[in-house]
């Protein structure tokens, strides 16, 4: 049985990626695939407890490298104990979220100095990165719009536009410097262009064909 | 108001570390300093509350890494958020326990590689290293038996007599590599002895007294 690929889903806020997700996998069921999706930060039960302690809302303010840390801390959990395993039995992981995330939210958002993340990336990742990035793109406005849609905007969302662009920035960034890996969709379209690009992608990988990186 | 001292305990199980930081207090107390009693890992709630995650017994094994990760997310919270803050508001920390332990238990112990460590301490502690450790030492078996007055002797503990010897060795070891910093105190003897040689400790650094690192 060959080894299966790591596909991760980036992207702001409100850009779909849930829904691709669920579009993904049923393309790759359909092409035979045995699939696992998973989240991060999570995936696991203790990565999930790490998860809880980083969204749990608490009055000591929570130092930035204390909240690095945490995230590798639960990505060496979920990739060592649950991602490889998956991969080397031969399933195809679609993974919500993975280190371009914070590269993007904690670096590109929050100003995290790149050299920080990339020491702890290869401290717990080594080579391994994701195979593909499937990155959902659309303006900052455009997500956010949608967001607003799932509950009732608060002051804290509207002021980050700025930190949301920058964000966006980064992932744009990143994927014109990876750019065998990232896959960008214009998540600004329909949901039913969106989703027949993210499964026209899918099946092509599934096929092994070669796929021409930018959509 | 001058900077006060980052001073910890280190020792294997049953050296008597929570005995000789009362001490350590009371002499410090009795020079007119202020000070603060910690631990590691721990400090802070949100730091507890990584090391609640670290000791809670669960079915799923625990990633190396992801162990040696939470320890520094925890320390970077317990160092910058407590322990800095009191130094440079004058006070002397006493701290049970600190990076010296990951050397010791990671590192020695379980066999965690030195350059992780190493790779993390950089990361969180830039330069920051304890003014002075004292390392409270003992024949294995000497603190293993104190350890079982307190407790049941159980089948793991009675195992790990070769575990707990490699830790010393280990502590041994960076004493020897780093005698300004280290001093060791013969942990084996009579509690008053341990305590007044302690005390003598404490009191000349408090002075201002160069210390012989070897007592």
């Amino acid at each position: 049985m060959s080894r299966g690929q790591f596909i991760t889903f980036e992207g702001t806020e409100g850009v779909g990626k849930s829904t691709q997700l669920a579009t993904a996998r049923a393309a790759l069921e359909g092409a035979g695939k045995a699939v696992m999706v998973t989240r991060e930060p999570g995936g696991t039960p203790m990565a999930e407890a790490i998860r809880e302690l980083l969204l749990a809302p608490r009055d000591e303010p929570v130092n930035e490298l204390t909240e690095l840390l945490l995230m590798f801390a639960a990505r060496a959990q979920h990739l060592h104990s649950r991602i490889l395993p998956a991969l080397e039995a031969g399933a195809w992981v679609l993974c919500d979220r993975f280190t371009d995330a914070t590269y993007a939210y904690q670096g590109g958002g929050r100003g995290v100095p790149r050299e920080r993340i990339a020491a702890l990336e290869q401290l717990v990742q080594g080579d391994i990165r994701p195979d593909h990035v499937i990155l959902l793109d659309a303006p900052v406005d455009v997500g956010m719009a949608r967001a607003r849609h799932r509950s009732e905007p608060d002051r804290f969302e509207l002021e980050k536009a700025a930190f949301f662009q920058r964000i966006r920035d980064c992932y744009l960034a990143r994927a014109r410097e990876y750019p065998m890996r990232y896959h960008i969709v214009d998540a600004s379209r329909s949901l039913e262009e969106v989703s027949g690009q993210v499964t026209g992608l899918i099946r092509r990988l599934a096929d092994g064909e070669p796929c021409k990186t930018q959509l």
